[in-house]
């Protein structure tokens, strides 16, 4: 079930090529590809770099009584990750070209978060 | 003279408290901070743990391929914070209310980083 709703938030995304759920301690829960050319290991390999990224991030988000960090987004020349943090253990992670729609990437977490927490926990 | 740019980046954007400029070792250029009431203290440890969070995925992008990492942004629950690597060895990063304009702060960042670069090299 975790791959069909992560296959919608990919397919609706213009420009988006993976999406994944992952676990602060770096495993993934799930991951969708849109394109079969792109390696299953690479998405996870991404998934893992961002899953220490994500963890200092909200811990310094804490630190600096900044509240708990919800949405991290990560510009790069050729790949734009968008990050929505779901709770205390996983995040959601979407990535896309960078003439994709991030706005409408956003939105589409934003409304994908609720029923993922729900199946999550 | 980053002072007057940084004053220039808050004061146009809605919802802005405070700019920093600071390289990767962590060490501000310069800061402005709109409340009075703000320490001055604090952005500069705001900006330290985004200097470390920053170098994190810049060396995640690259190992990645994913390019550059140009642009960060950091939504929290009390604050957001949008950052542009200017250089490899620089960042300029702007700290708002959730009730900001973080399009605003993205385009002040933009239009504005390549007069710092200039500044700075």
């Amino acid at each position: 079930m975790f791959k069909e709703t992560l296959r919608q938030v990919v397919e609706s995304t213009e420009g988006a090529i993976a999406g994944l759920l992952m676990g602060f301690d770096g495993i993934a829960v799930e991951s969708y590809t849109r394109d079969e050319a792109t390696d299953a290991k690479d998405i996870n390999e991404i998934g893992m770099e961002f899953s220490v990224i994500v963890g200092s991030i909200r811990r310094a988000a804490e630190t600096l009584e900044a509240g708990g960090a919800r949405e991290v987004s990560i510009q790069a020349e050729h790949l734009v990750t968008l990050i929505r943090v779901l709770n205390d253990d996983y995040f959601l992670a979407l990535t896309m070209r960078p003439d994709g729609n991030p706005g409408k990437g956003r939105f589409v977490l934003r409304t994908t978060a609720p029923k993922l927490i729900a199946e999550l926990s």
